[in-house]
């Protein structure tokens, strides 16, 4: 680059940033002036709901409202005023996005900054300020009901991977609400459970993802998570909000509870919290008692601060905060005006579901499957065929359409003959919408066993499926074990025809005891609007899969780190739990321990073959500061193109403190055609090898040994290498 | 002015003009190339409703819905989104600005203005694309329901008021909408009934008010009426539509149906309506033929177009429109943020109802009543605490308050004893929302009695009340009588207390058989939210009433000319109606017939007196092109500060075609201190004294010899001139 370029360019980023300063003074000031002119109970009234997702503006003042949605996978439909029903609006037919799980999968962070940006234009659309997502809630426990709307077990991934998705919200003038913060580990009991957790897993495991989201993704608002931590309520904890959130990581958004995360008054005013919501429902049709004047941060705290309880000072932090999000959002002259199921984002949808699938086992070759080829194809299983955007909770979508996996193998194979059979059904749904006749679930299965042995070759489509007490929010899965008889189907089907490869559908590992004697399983996720058109298209090779696993699939419950300390660790007595596991989540405890998982973080299979070869670092000894530059070669050694991704971890070689064996530290993710060659850099900073050391409560870089892992899972490593730390 | 700064004006007009035209280009290039990518499908979307209150965007291409909202005097409560019931939302209680009646009654176009400005910001924080108003129906008969939501009986008055309206509103970035267009001049069979009227009357008296607002205003859309008109009805009206607002006025905005103003599919093609709206409720809930896609301009216009009996131009021109408006509104990155609840907004409200309120008797010196005073004031009548912003139909508004007109009294009276007695009840409103009891009208008779005969004076606050059958959508009035047995009561009330002001609240001119024996009359319309305290305050005297009559109070029914000619002329025979006054409507029947009313077009008394002298025109000898300046001398001859309007009517002295003795074609309203002198300058362009030929199909200026009329009122003419017109 010439001088002079450099120089325009040094001159307009010092330009841009002086104008974005100059902006934000601005906003300030014009907050200042609207304050001045703002009665104590329109301040206050800023503080809370005025109905299910809207909290009031300054009417008087051309303040606008504060309109909200979930969720983190799509706009949802719009609800009622003041109750939960749906309003029954017919324009708020959307795009279904893969859910943030599929989304973690990819290893992506384009395609992540791709579906912020569509799915913060489709809020826009919708006349939505903030969008209630994404979550990033650490994968603890395969038994978690929300797995699903999360990124992974791995603070790096999730964090890597929320950054460019908020972001990509926020470009919109829509304000992205990362949630559930924090500790929202588990559904059940989440209303109170009090969460017990070292200051350094909390640190390490639990927090980075909504650290990176804040401090590097600059969101403009946070969701308190219903259960307690050190004993108080997150949605208004001293600890999490004002010390963490709000002191140590400078956020200068909003905190939103998340719906009815709201308990106590005092607290609610002094501990962080800005917006209540959701408190009480369907406060004008019930007494009056019950109605929005009456939350905890409304006439509570009017009356608080009319008494000299609480300060001014304390009432004007929130209202501030609130309104420079709303300069943000609503009062953003020049925010872009959003559209909603464009074939953009239709085509977002399609290619994180396709770089989201996981291959698990292909043996034989069973994938991928010639749709040239005239043969019988028998596709087996409710999934195949169930609508996986409804259901699940508060992500649940009012989808323009959705692509399930039977429409989509039967418009990508015309020259088979598709026969489909339940073999099982799931009774009756979550929320009554579905509710089957008796069937006879034998007469099902032997149904699908009759397909199944004049096929062939067989696809088993199932899983769990957004039901309670599966993917769902509100509870957890009961069982590891898939629901409703499959592993007891998927035996009988084997018998009857064992060329069967498993399409399993679900937010959530799950054992498979028929594992060993099926020839192949992709793990599909919920993949939205596009779900069955991307299952096709990895299913017939048109897309090589690349996605890779961003949790532990253990073989048995007992396998994982929440489950081995018993019941204090998970659920919990009702009113504590103790995360005995303390750092060694996910793979971190399947490596240390070496309890071999069914299948690893990381892991992912593709149709070609790579080699990762020519692992070189830039030094030896590194201090304080500096970088860790690791290089590489990745090669497709196979035949067709395909993306691999070079995951590098970092372990401490004794330590003074436990340590996981190894940590990812950083990846990335790299097409190449067959044959092709290229050489990829990874890069540390060292300071993100330091621990949190409980006693000093901060960060202490370690010095000593340290080993550089790098392979393609966390459970194939292909090179090693030491370096030093002063 | 300098030279110099003359230069500068202009360079800048100039500047300005181009600076639109080059923006107005922009904007018809963004449509083309936004109309090259959209489908059939998306286009006829947006020529229908989605719901009760909205029309699609282009969701895939980021174009925003169409949301509008009821009315003229507020920005209506939220509606359901596929039925007539309130949506129970919480953020849309308003400010209720005065009836239309009432602004008229100001004679002052700038308070229009600021009226429009207000109710504009209203919308504009509500979110609303269009605001369905201002009507600027002509005042034809008494009996009609909807009166109140209008202007008046004089073309020339309700131009000048709806140009100023139109432009407040849309300073907002919100499209008004002006309706009923046209000959809506009835509520009874407004649905079927076809309206005969010449050529004539229709351009001089029933269409320049849309003309000014249109042509001056540039409205953005306007409204078809329910009724036919030349056999059609006027949502799809050939002449009305196609010749007259799209060809001779150049109006490039849009046409909206009234809600359900749509019968036919070709029609609605090819006869200039743009957007249907209300064709049937509740599509939704109820069977899919009456759901939104079979509207007419639906899937029967979709169809019709891929059968070829439709061209494509025809849809283009709609959806040209329609995005036209989009632009103006919806996509208008510069339009403000708006405001509800505002002082400024009370405070326009108020000034509105102040100005509005017509002394129309003041014998006594009855009016004003010194609030000093230790008095007993009997305060009587129904309408004395009736909320006047619910019922009358489309125009009922959720407002934020309602000062009563008992409890305006109440505050500026401390020092009298205020006794209320109802007097008499009104039953049951048309919606059903209060149900009295079973009240014993003698009881409630007896009891005013009682307190009328304790007090010093008596305050007789009834007249109509929006219940249907009065001042209300949907049907006319039965009687020109007061009802419920009011003008029964006001002669007992009499008897016990002859000390008696009427207040009549309505929007309607009524019968008065009492009017000789009661000392004062104040007109007092539906003044919306301030409606008690403007009334207290021209009461009191700290205001000095200065409104003038829009329309003219006859005797009886049969002196108006509508009701002249017998059932043919008014209501018709359900089929067909004839407007056989033809151009003598209001004061121009009355005049020329020399009919005596009760109280006259542009009458209206003041607490001081004034004096118009020194009658001056420019010249003796006009031509076409030219205009004629009128000027005179304004004197407050009174004690007390005042306003008073000069009215300059014209009037043709034989006529080759009948004409109205004379007409309103200037008017000024000015401010005077008490003993002050103002020179008025009224100006009349030439052309303006034109009529419309009804063989010629067009105007036509007459020669000879024109009688100029300058007066306060249209029967208190105090200077006349002479003019001719070559």
């Amino acid at each position: 680059m010439k001088k002079s370029i450099i120089a325009i360019i040094t001159f307009f980023s010092l330009w841009t940033g002086n104008a974005m300063a100059q902006e934000n003074r601005e906003i300030e000031s014009k907050i200042d002036s609207i304050m001045s002119l703002m009665t104590l109970e329109e301040k206050v009234a800023m503080c809370h709901a005025q109905s299910k997702f809207s909290s009031p503006g300054v009417p008087r003042l051309g303040i606008p409202e504060v309109w909200m949605s979930d969720g983190p996978h799509g706009v949802r439909g719009e609800i009622n005023w003041d109750n939960w029903g749906y309003a029954n609006w017919t324009n708020d037919s959307i795009t279904a996005f893969p859910a943030l799980t599929a989304l973690a999968s990819t290893f992506n962070p384009e395609l992540s900054h791709q579906y912020g940006v569509a799915i913060g234009e489709e809020a826009r659309y919708r006349k939505k300020d903030v969008l209630l997502g994404p979550g990033v809630n650490i994968y603890r426990t395969p038994l978690n009901g929300r797995n699903f709307e999360y990124m992974g077990e791995d603070p790096f991934l999730a964090s890597t991977m929320v950054v460019p998705y908020v972001q990509g919200v926020q470009q919109n003038g829509v304000a992205a609400c990362v949630k559930h913060y924090a500790l929202n580990n588990q559904e059940k009991w989440r209303g109170h459970i009090n969460v017990n957790v070292s200051d350094r897993a909390l640190h390490e495991i639990y927090l980075p993802a909504f650290k990176a989201a804040v401090t590097e993704g600059k969101a403009w608002s946070i969701m308190g998570a219903y259960n307690k931590y050190d004993g108080q309520w997150c949605c208004h904890n001293d600890i999490l909000l004002n010390h963490i959130l709000k002191r140590d990581w400078a956020f200068d958004g909003v905190v939103v509870t998340d719906w009815g995360g709201a308990h106590d008054t005092k607290e609610s005013v002094e501990n962080g919290l800005d917006i209540e919501m959701g408190t009480w429902t369907n406060g004008l049709t019930s007494s009056i008692d019950l109605a929005y004047d009456n939350y905890f941060l409304a006439n509570p705290f009017l009356n608080g601060l009319k008494e000299g309880k609480y300060s001014e000072d304390q009432l004007n932090d929130k209202v501030r905060r609130i309104l420079r999000m709303i300069f943000r959002t609503g009062l953003d002259r020049n925010r872009p005006w959003g559209s909603v199921n464009t074939e953009e984002h239709q085509d977002v949808a399609r290619r994180v579901a396709q770089e989201g699938i996981v291959l698990l086992k292909n043996e034989k070759g069973f994938f991928p499957i010639d749709p040239e080829k005239k043969q019988v194809i028998a596709v087996i299983g409710e999934n195949a065929t169930k609508s996986m955007t409804v259901g699940g909770g508060s992500s649940e979508l009012k989808a323009k359409y959705e692509i399930s996996p039977l429409d989509g193998i039967r418009s990508r194979f015309p020259n088979a003959t598709i026969l489909h059979s339940l073999g099982y059904a799931s009774g009756p749904s979550a929320y009554g919408r579905v509710i089957p006749s008796e069937l006879d679930q034998d007469s099902l299965k032997n149904a699908a066993i009759e397909i199944a042995s004049k096929a062939d070759l067989v696809l088993f489509v199932g899983g769990l499926n957004k039901n309670h007490h599966q993917d769902c929010e509100g509870e957890d899965r009961l069982s590891y074990d898939l629901p409703f008889g499959q592993d007891e189907l998927i035996a009988k089907l084997l018998e009857a025809n064992p060329n069967m490869g498993m399409i399993l559908v679900s937010g959530n590992a799950v054992s498979m005891p028929w594992l060993s004697k099926v020839p192949a399983v992709m793990q599909a996720w919920y993949l939205g609007s596009e779900a069955g058109n991307a299952i096709a298209d990895v299913i017939s090779g048109d897309i090589n899969p690349s996605g890779k696993l961003p949790f532990t699939f253990p073989v048995k419950l007992e396998d994982n780190g929440a489950h081995f300390y018993g019941e204090l660790s998970y659920p919990g007595d009702s009113v504590n739990q103790y995360y005995k596991e303390d750092i060694l989540v996910g793979y971190r405890w399947h490596d240390t321990k070496k309890i071999k998982p069914q299948f690893a973080f990381g892991f992912g299979l593709s149709y070609t073959s790579f080699e990762i070869s020519g692992l070189e670092v830039n030094d030896k000894q590194f201090k304080s500061g500096g970088t860790i530059e690791v290089t590489c070669t990745l090669t497709n050694t196979g035949d067709v193109q395909g993306s691999e991704v070079a995951q590098l971890y970092v372990g401490k070689v004794g330590s003074k403190v436990e340590r996981a064996k190894k940590e990812l530290k950083a990846f990335d993710k790299v097409s190449l055609m067959a044959g092709e060659s290229k050489k990829v850099t990874l890069e540390v900073s060292v300071d993100d090898l330091a621990y949190y050391d409980n006693d000093k409560q901060d960060w202490v870089l370690e010095s000593g040994k340290y080993v550089l892992y790098l392979g393609n899972a966390s459970d194939n490593i292909t090179g090693k290498k030491s370096i030093t730390i002063n």
